[in-house]
């Protein structure tokens, strides 16, 4: 069973799933992506996954047959497992606890060359609604403290299978990003009295050199403080703690502006590398007023090196508001 | 001039260090390391480089001239500057300061092809003790509220020379990173009244399941929660919070300890990239009971994905006990 382990100092949860019988060599990263061959994700291969969770646009009503538009299966080799009870433990001053979760594959299409930034809005809040689901069904399992959703997209930004797919992790701890998020937000709001991600939406609003799209309910913008050339955030203007309270409307409002943010990023950088994460809420928390949920995309174009491994520090070499200039204009002649 | 903003909420810095210019797909990564061609960094060309900011081992008093073992030099293309003084301003709710500080290459060897790994202790020792006197002389300029040393070896670790270097960065703000040990360590401090990384020590020793090598004064360990498989720790075995402290003799020590981790490391995977940081206590602190300098090395082995960027949680597939193993026996063939 895979293991949670915290770096008794900085309060750090690592997992520890073991690959057996590797050899020293085999943790050497391959230079090149795979490509071609057998996919496990494509339509008529589902019995080559482990049983879906959920699958959405299938007529029929056989689990595991082809005709979805979006499918939802257990990691095959996951970094934590679903059965077991929690159990935690010290080993002298460390602490550990056996490595529940569940960890998840979100197929983003049945066709196998369809990019996550080339999906019509329609296509993609179709996934957006399964992020929410998978949320709210993990939140009854009350050994789960956390959802993590995210997406690899390219070798570079960690992605494994070429077919379009997204992840999520359900952890039995709180991440130390999000509550080093929640501890910020709450110190400002206990300052001033308002959501911090509120202010900075009204800011970017005014100064508008950031904003990089924007639709009724949602914002794009590249944030101040950028860790790489065209990092950008998407908000709810109006003010949300947890992502899986929105409505079907504002779900698609949110993967129209998430889709437009992607093709602009793509019209920029053709398949560009890049990572997103959903910040939202803990489970079974109540509304929070002074935390934000929000989608950060983070492309992967400069390596962390050193400086930044030791110092939390990044060196990002294009200022965000010319980041947000680019993206601006990537699709004038397009659209 | 750079910038350093500072993220409203989590409170991270970065550097916006801007390179004009650059279109956007001019920031896409290079995919092979840059070799051959000339390098800046070897003897008979010390006029290409910035001024030396110190040299050893030259026995002629011209600066920038050949016959030195390691040389010390500004940044060519540095991400904070030296000259200008500190301002901090806002930017309605936003903290930016421009961007000063120093940022030097430490050039390890005269010879282009000779691997830090591959070093003796005796060379080895001449620039460790260069890290020591660079801070020791950064610490005069009270702009400044740490040096951060670090080395990237390989491409994939960020290294763009391949002459082998290491740099050093003296920020004018306290690296989070850096900030939330000594905070963590400080809570352990407070409530048992002893240094944490002492106690991680002694445990160390007596499971002797994660000790890679040790000697008189310093111990080389897999930490219990590693990042990635083969991270090691080094650490003074006596209470020390501040690296620049050290007598001769413990240089000689450390110098002994880090080239056999770094050999055994090197025998378990030829080649291996990696990056090292020198954690230490602020500039002009006095010495700390509850903080404990190290050097943290971390291979570059897996790819950090949308999983870990969003949590800051890790997946490690080799557990620290067997990567110690390995390590351990690693050169029994050898010596």
């Amino acid at each position: 069973m895979p293991e949670l382990r915290r770096d008794p100092v900085l309060g750090r949860w690592i997992i520890i799933a073991q690959e057996r019988g590797k050899r020293p060599s085999d943790f050497i990263i391959a230079e090149s992506p795979t490509v071609g061959g057998f996919c496990p994700l494509c339509p008529g291969n589902e019995k080559t996954t482990p049983k879906e969770v959920q699958a959405y646009g299938r007529e029929s009503e056989i689990p595991d047959s082809p005709g979805w538009q979006v499918r939802v299966v257990p990691n095959k080799y996951p970094a934590l497992v679903i059965e077991g009870e929690l159990s935690r433990e010290a080993e002298g001053l460390y602490d550990k606890m056996n490595g529940i979760g569940a960890h998840e594959v979100i197929v983003e299409s049945p066709h196998h060359d369809h990019a996550f930034s080339e999906q019509s809005p329609e296509e993609m809040a179709v996934v957006l609604g399964a992020f929410r689901d998978r949320i709210r069904d993990l939140e009854q399992d009350d050994r789960f403290r956390f959802v993590l959703v995210f997406k690899n997209f390219g070798k570079a930004a960690g992605a494994s299978l070429e077919h379009s797919h997204s992840q999520l992790v359900a952890l039995p701890v709180l991440p130390r990003k999000i509550e080093s998020e929640l501890t910020g937000a709450l110190a400002y709001y206990k300052y001033k009295e308002r959501c911090i991600y509120c202010d900075i939406i009204q800011q970017e609003l005014k100064q508008d050199v950031r904003v990089v799209c924007k639709n009724e309910s949602y914002i794009s913008i590249t944030p101040f403080a950028p860790r790489t050339p065209f990092e950008m955030w998407i908000l709810p203007v109006k003010h949300s703690s947890a992502y899986h309270e929105q409505s079907e409307e504002e779900i698609f409002d949110l993967a129209e502006i998430l889709s437009e943010s992607l093709r602009r990023l793509n019209a920029c950088i053709p398949n560009v590398p890049y990572n997103f994460v959903l910040h939202t809420q803990p489970l079974r928390s109540q509304p929070m007023n002074h935390y934000h949920w929000h989608f950060e995309i983070v492309p992967k174009l400069t390596s962390i090196a050193g400086f930044e491994w030791g110092s939390g520090f990044y060196i990002n070499p294009l200022p965000p508001e010319e980041a947000a200039t680019y993206l601006r204009e990537s699709l004038k002649h397009k659209s």
